[in-house]
């Protein structure tokens, strides 16, 4: 075959401007992994709490995840000595073990519908099919790592963030009033701290399983304790970057910050969020604007919503194409999620968290008065 | 008064890694302007073009729109040299007009509710309230200049961008199956292909208007003929870039594109676009992707959506604080609009002309059979 | 003609990683300006010391410069409010006064030898050449207006930069021991502290231009008070940023810090700097290093040097070719420096002002127990 | 002892805009390593092409360097499917062997002269001080294997870089007139292409190593064939980033380009190089711009220098301090090179060479009339 390439791309492996993540690996390759550089020195990293976040990431997890088993341990391999950042670049890599791959031997010649095989042969020509190689959702382990460092430094200054399954499919939580414990989100294993409603958002993972099929839903975040004063006008507004963190993650489909889409239906004076001053606290008496302002943090609590999609790996007969164009039967192969929602809480909050913290740094970088 | 810095923030007032635009200025300063860098060199500028959308961003260009009147007419001062771009920056400046600097006094010292001025204020310390400042949607002006060279680059390889509102508060346009022209768009003041639907969405704005209150709304976009191959993994995905840029419009409160929030509601086997290939062409049955998949365009039409909250500024009285912490009444003044969404979509498009452009202009960096 | 675009550019007239300068403007344009972002919000800008700092760049400013006349007034229009800035892009504009285009008319066809007309004609394809267009070091200006404000910054902090001419030709400053004021450069219009050395200096230039001809020379910089810890290894060491700095002026030719090409000669038991502690204070015995170890500052005073070539503006008859590629004489025209030794002086300090405060911002990034 | 952080570093640990390099790792640490983000895709990588290129950096290589063993085999980890790039990150790690922390135990409470014990101490707090850390110049070989991918890409397209000794302590080449081969550069341990002095230069190693103590050293570049167009105005001019490059090598203390600090003696009419036209092929007469003009390649070959100071680690006593201040003798331990200089030369090409492939990818993004 000629090989011609049509289409190219540049570095964009990296996330954050400051406390910077860069991010390798394909799935079926020995170790996905990941360089953190800008970590503060000196700080203590807790290798048990980032173990804990590895958790509740890892597929096979429980009965309503893909049942692909990953240990997914984390070997750091720089920028950590006696326990604490030196502030060089923090280097680690996760083994990928259980591979088979010999049931994505198929996708080599497909195109399976609504996968990356199509985009990425067209614009890389060379593409490592093995079990979706970097564009498997297995890269987002390395997103868990780094938000856990990032959590561990947030969690000094008292910022706390939590998500939780908002919605699978059309079950979905009604109005959302109070911010959720670990303890309550972790209650079961949808992830939904309506312990009723979870219940039925199991039942429905497990039937559509059952049919070979797959569903999508809504993952709910809330940051809470967020100092005044984070975000930076005018292109890189925290909703903005926030946005791009959230719709980086692989099957986002949508954003919304506060009152979001709904929020376009209403009117100003309904809309608009009050200030009060309770003792030397400023706040707002509703939080429409979930947290931000004019692009920067008002202390109230951050509230946004990501929508993702159905995973696009079903086990029913599809209709595609092949490399060469020709009609093909696309069959469902292999161990996968019927549902990504209930491991995409935690890879909402590890992008949050880098989010958070990149700001808290940026915003650091002009202090003049107590810097030096 | 004492000064105390609180926080403080770093340079992000640049867009685009290759396409650059840097934006500057205040509302009420002598101009805004910006700076283009990473145009390609030896390109004919049509500077009508950039006249024809800079209209349909100005204020006061129909009744439903603030009637503040600014000329917004652009001065190029460097970075075109007998018509076409040298490859060296290009700088503008739009001169502010029609000061009323007056209607902002009160401002100084009060925190208007779902305003920038509370985040602004704590943040960098001294604000200039004038009008807004620079947390003013005039700043957007920047971004049509720089979108209107981008749309020019795209008119050569073909790709079309055209937005239009989809709805404004709860008049929404049913499922839109058809991508519309600028001459359709253009056909009413609301800027919304549906005629019928135009004329009741006209009535609400106005009549929201006389009541002294404000509205939301949402503008679709779509993308036509875009190449095959746009967007980098794994945290640049075109979506993900997109996201951002729509993120950092004032008053935007959401994103979607394809299915979006629906789409989480559907089964996999429902979602999931087939490919099909008609002589040379390969396209997808259905779209529900929004034109990317594995965050790479796939040659469909890209669609989004982007929600607008109503308009802070409303002419009706309401409780807040002042900078001392007192409870004050704020009352609505000046000219402002009862609904942003008509002069959004030229600013949706402009945004997205700059994502589209430097995302070609990053694919072409790696193109090595071609270069040199 | 047919328009070959051959090799074109990216965005590269920014420099700065959180103090940002963005630069703009070709020398027979309306303006050159540039945009800062990322200077600390809050801080009282002094225009005075800003005008000073252009006047010791300015073209007509002694006998042995150009007599073009540049009055070089900076206008501000954005990002100081009341005196301070605001934490905003400052953007201001330098007009250009006293064109003779004329004078440069014949560069249109002409590739001067060693200037930039060939390289930027074949990169480019549309290069506007009046004035040397954008290859131009009235450039330099913007620089200077950022450095005056970084400087001002720095000032804060007791850190003080000063550069001064070290050699004209072959005349050289002997072995420099000792630092030198501002007073003691400005003493004569060559900017060499030693006055007698001076005086042949300013012969030897006038001699030079009376020939028709231009000379080389060499600027040291020294910074004072510079806090241990600033430089980023591995590949942004402090002097690596200077040297890309020094570099990127027009007409430089080389870079060394410390020692140099000289310290190259020395054994290690020679050149290696012993620590000794004086009272609380940790300095070296020699500074061989030139303030920097490890790529970071060790709170000596950084020592640099700048090599800069003769002028290639000669009023000399010159071989070259046309954009035929036919052979012509090229004639020196119009009102150029014949040693841009002395106006290089303040436009290193303005660099080198840029790079120190840039390096600081960083550091404060991470400055965790201070900030928020 | 009480922990205070002083002073804080942001991400640094990157280099190049399109073909960015990430590198990590300590010198005692079990890896140190490297992510190449922006190779182009499909490009076939011959790794024993890397191979050979860190047997010319390797430690033990001959009698004249530092007689640790390291293999420095390189391990890719991703990026790399079937033999060729896939334009996703190039991850790869490098073994560190034959520790002798305990060599290194005694610089934990020192600070040796020159060294980067002092200023990582004050900055970072946390100091991994074995083996010198990530200060230590074993990061280098992490240059090498990116440098030899872009070799190879530069490659095809007839680039060559060629580096040499051409001064060690006081024996230097004299006026170098024409460009070496590897062959010819390989010939001897000292790698300077002119035998007899080369001879010379070993014994003068060989005598320094002897008396405890070590020498400096100047190394050259030739780069050939380099194509019209290269470097970015106005701050990334070819120039300024082969600078940065270069100075950001451990040991090195100056660069110069063409004439350099030479050249600042010459007169302007001696200096310039006049343009010739031979056939269809535009050359210049003379070399004393170093192939770069107007901060832009102009086809002739690019000529620079580094100096590269003497080792500090002299095994002979010298005076200092500890972290307490108190007065010590330091006393040199371990096995360390007499003289960087041979084994620099394959380092100063490495980076050579990602700096001209990033140059190439920069000028690709924006060459529209061939792509997409």
């Amino acid at each position: 075959m000629l090989r011609i390439v049509i289409f190219e791309v540049m570095s964009a492996n990296s996330f954050g401007k400051l406390f910077c993540l860069t991010s390798f690996g394909e799935s079926h390759g020995p170790f996905i992994g990941g360089v953190i550089d800008g970590c503060p020195p000196d700080f203590p990293i807790d290798l048990e709490k980032i173990k804990k976040e590895m958790q509740r990431r890892r597929p096979g997890q429980s009965e309503i995840t893909t049942q692909r088993k990953e240990e997914d341990e984390v070997e750091f391999i720089s920028g950590i000595f006696e326990g604490r950042s030196t502030g060089m670049p923090i280097a680690f890599l996760i083994k990928n073990a259980d591979h088979k791959s010999a049931d994505y031997a198929h996708i080599k010649e497909q195109y399976r519908p609504s996968h990356a095989d199509f985009t990425w042969q067209m614009k890389y020509a060379n593409r490592d099919y093995r079990g979706g190689g970097r564009s498997s959702a297995r890269e987002t382990a390395v997103r868990v790592v780094a938000g856990a460092i990032a959590k561990q430094i947030l969690d000094t200054k008292k910022i706390s963030i939590q998500a939780f399954t908002r919605a699978i499919g059309k079950l979905e939580m009604e109005e959302v009033n109070e911010h959720y414990s670990l303890e309550q989100v972790e209650k079961n294993i949808v992830r939904c701290p309506d312990q009723e409603l979870a219940a039925k958002m199991e039942a429905l993972i497990k039937d559509t399983r059952a049919k070979g099929d797959t569903i999508g839903g809504v993952v709910e975040c809330h940051i809470q304790n967020v100092p005044v004063g984070l975000g930076d006008p005018v292109y890189d507004r925290l909703e903005a970057t926030l946005a791009k963190a959230m719709l980086s993650i692989n099957a986002s489909k949508g954003f919304e910050i506060g009152s979001g889409f709904e929020g376009t239906k209403m009117l100003g004076s309904e809309h608009n969020d009050a200030f009060v001053k309770t003792g030397s606290k400023i706040s707002t008496s509703s939080n429409n604007s979930g947290g931000v302002q004019g692009g920067i943090s008002n202390g109230m609590p951050i509230e946004f919503k990501v929508a993702f999609k159905p995973v696009s790996t079903v086990m029913n007969d599809q209709v595609s194409i092949d490399k060469e164009g020709n009609e093909i039967i696309v069959k469902g192969k292999g161990r996968h999620d019927p549902c990504v929602i209930p491991r995409a809480v935690p890879i909402v909050e590890a992008m949050a968290a880098i989010v958070i913290l990149d700001h808290i740094l940026i915003n650091n970088s002009l202090h003049l008065k107590t810097s030096i």
